[in-house]
């Protein structure tokens, strides 16, 4: 009998788990920390999960999170130029955002419900080779441990130099939400760019707000502020950046109800995103296939991180319920498959967070003015293939813009 | 409006065309012959459509030869050992073999019929660059021309020494159908092998014979031979290879109305079957796509050549109706999503074509005595990828079997 491993539970693991739990194969997932453990820890992100992602959950029996009370249909767009401009894409089926101290926690019950074998331990690259002789495919789908370096930088891509924003994410309560509710996506042009994005998290809604900041800039601060140490002056901080550069936002601050929603509800940093090999071949000859974060990290700008290791996901098990060969050419086969989407989410996503160009404000223009031009972009969030096939050149965009105006 | 250019006027070309006149794009085909030409021409192959192609056939209009009336159920293996091995796999939906000098020109009539537009002239690689700029986009669909050599191989496959077998195809009548009607597929080990194809020709029912004859062996006379010259000794040579060879097949000759269907009706020949690039850039900045023969040439005897030839055609229709930016990206795209299915048809028919293998006699051997494999095996003629998935490694092979005799 055919047995998978997985090292990590984050949301590709768990996906993959769950559906190889729904065929009735063997799977053992390996994580480093319990659920217990996770829900009780830092916040993991402030990802949505876009209406591709749910179906996905609906087919695994995780959708608990019903979209006409958890979703949202909007993004709401605002740009700080000196003649400010606004305007709103809606989606055609609901987005929604979970606290992943929530789901993945109760993801992780699932599986373990339906048969599936967690077992809390780490996994580095040292214990890969032990590891791949209990299965016959080992799934690597953590970028953490140093999981994600082993299978080094995909010759696809050039590397990036460095992270194209730093970060800084907390989830806040005391902000009215947008009407219709939506995610909010406003840029302050040289500075970064704010999401705000409405979360469920452990007592119900809250607004996670996550600073992309352009490395250089004066908003770094955000993300070297100690915190811990002087939690007011954050918060005042936070208060005075929301003022001066995402005035749409802070004209909906409650100030008397503005405050973390936790203490300790925020997360600091930066990574550079990288695409990385699909699979490694281990010294007793096993391959290891990377998924997730071990696979490709994208910067969370547009938000298709945890979309695009769920689909990697699916891809990887539709293939293992076609083919139990765990050969190269399986291999081969999932890097195929996936290529075209875990692509076009690279290059989208490193488009948005580097320096604009000329044709990413002239689509910016257009939008403004063309409601069918916005939405089809709006809803692109779930198609990433689609939104690079607009945006991928400046002939393209020319092309997307002409198109639309001609409908 | 975005308008198209297809050279070649084969299987992908005229799939192609049709599926772009169904939804409304202008489209042009040049072919070298006019429809009445290639009507009155020598035969063109003895190939058959399979169930995938005919489901392509259906949606685009153009299932003239219900599978009622004109399809097959099976495949009669023959293997000419001393202890001949005779068994048979059924198909789960009927193939289909019509005369391509009445399938094109049906197809070429139906194009022009629902707006197409059909151009007599033949095109040369000189002739593109000029081609080019009276359309958006340029598909090469021809292998004949040089238009083939013009893409160059393809890195991803070693190009082949030469020919794998040597070809002679003629449509017979005085030969009794199979029960159930089918192909057969028969084995002279060392000396090549015979299909036996119901086919569907100007006078109703014919046998197709192809003899894919080793280079190298006796039955290279078959190609050697000068029919014209000598249409009556060629008759009573191939009436003493199928007695020497191919005995079930004799065993249903009516010598009395053993012949030629119509004079002429044979062909003799001989290529290297190639991988070609998918795609080339002209001086002028523009691409041509490779379809078809201008893509992958395959040896004929697995049957596979023109339903891979349509199934890319669909891939490339359908591209273009998702995306009409017809540059490097759009290229790549199609290359993409075909090359999984391409490159399997064309490592199978590769693989039986030439010496066969330990781990090919040993499927062989399992499937005589295993009639779920056999028919996995048959209907795979339908899913090139699925059967390379089976076939590509002695592994493969071993696990195929295995989980056979699990079931």
């Amino acid at each position: 009998m055919t047995t998978i491993g997985i090292v990590g539970a984050g949301i590709s693991g768990l996906h993959l788990g769950l559906q190889l739990v729904q065929a009735g194969v063997p799977v053992t997932i390996y994580s480093p920390q319990s659920g217990d453990e996770l829900a009780k820890g830092r916040i993991q992100n402030s990802v949505a999960h876009h209406a591709v992602t749910i179906d996905r959950e609906r087919r695994l029996g995780v959708d608990h999170w019903p979209v006409e009370q958890y979703g949202y249909d909007s993004h709401h767009h605002y740009f700080g130029l000196p003649e400010p401009i606004v305007f709103r894409g809606d989606f055609q089926q609901r987005s929604r955002a979970v606290d992943y101290r929530i789901y993945l926690p109760t993801l992780m019950a699932d599986f373990e419900n339906r048969g599936g074998r967690l077992e809390v331990r780490p996994v580095d690259v040292a214990d890969l080779e032990a590891l791949s002789e209990h299965h016959d495919l080992l799934v690597a789908a953590a970028g953490k441990y140093s999981l994600g370096e082993f299978f080094g930088h995909s010759p696809r891509r050039d590397p990036l130099p460095g992270p194209l924003r730093r970060l800084e994410v907390g989830f806040w309560t005391g902000i009215a939400e947008n009407d219709p509710k939506g995610v909010s996506i406003a840029a302050s042009p040289g500075h970064g760019d704010l999401l705000e994005i409405p979360m469920h998290s452990f007592d119900g809604h809250v607004t996670a707000l996550l600073f992309e900041n352009v490395p250089g800039g004066e908003l770094e601060r955000l993300v070297d502020w100690k915190v811990d140490e002087d939690p007011e002056g954050f918060r005042s901080f936070v208060l005075d950046v929301l003022r001066r550069h995402y005035p749409l936002t802070y004209a909906r601050v409650d100030e008397s109800e503005f405050g973390l929603a936790r203490p300790g509800d925020q997360m600091q940093g930066q990574f550079t995103p990288v695409l990385r090999n699909d699979f490694k071949q281990l010294g007793n000859g096993r391959y290891v296939l990377a998924m997730g974060d071990a696979h490709s990290t994208l910067d969370p700008i547009v938000g298709q991180g945890a979309n695009s290791a769920s689909y990697s996901a699916q891809v990887v098990g539709d293939t293992i319920l076609e083919d139990q060969s765990f050969d190269l050419r399986f291999m081969e086969k999932v890097a195929l498959r996936r290529r075209e989407r875990v692509e076009a989410a690279w290059d989208w996503s490193n488009l948005m967070a580097g320096p604009p160009p000329q044709h990413l404000l002239q689509l910016v223009g257009a939008m403004a003015q063309d409601q069918a031009l916005l939405d089809e972009f709006t809803w692109n969030f779930n198609f990433p293939v689609a939104q690079w096939d607009i945006l991928a050149t400046p002939e393209r965009v020319a092309a997307a813009i002409a198109r639309s105006q001609a409908r």
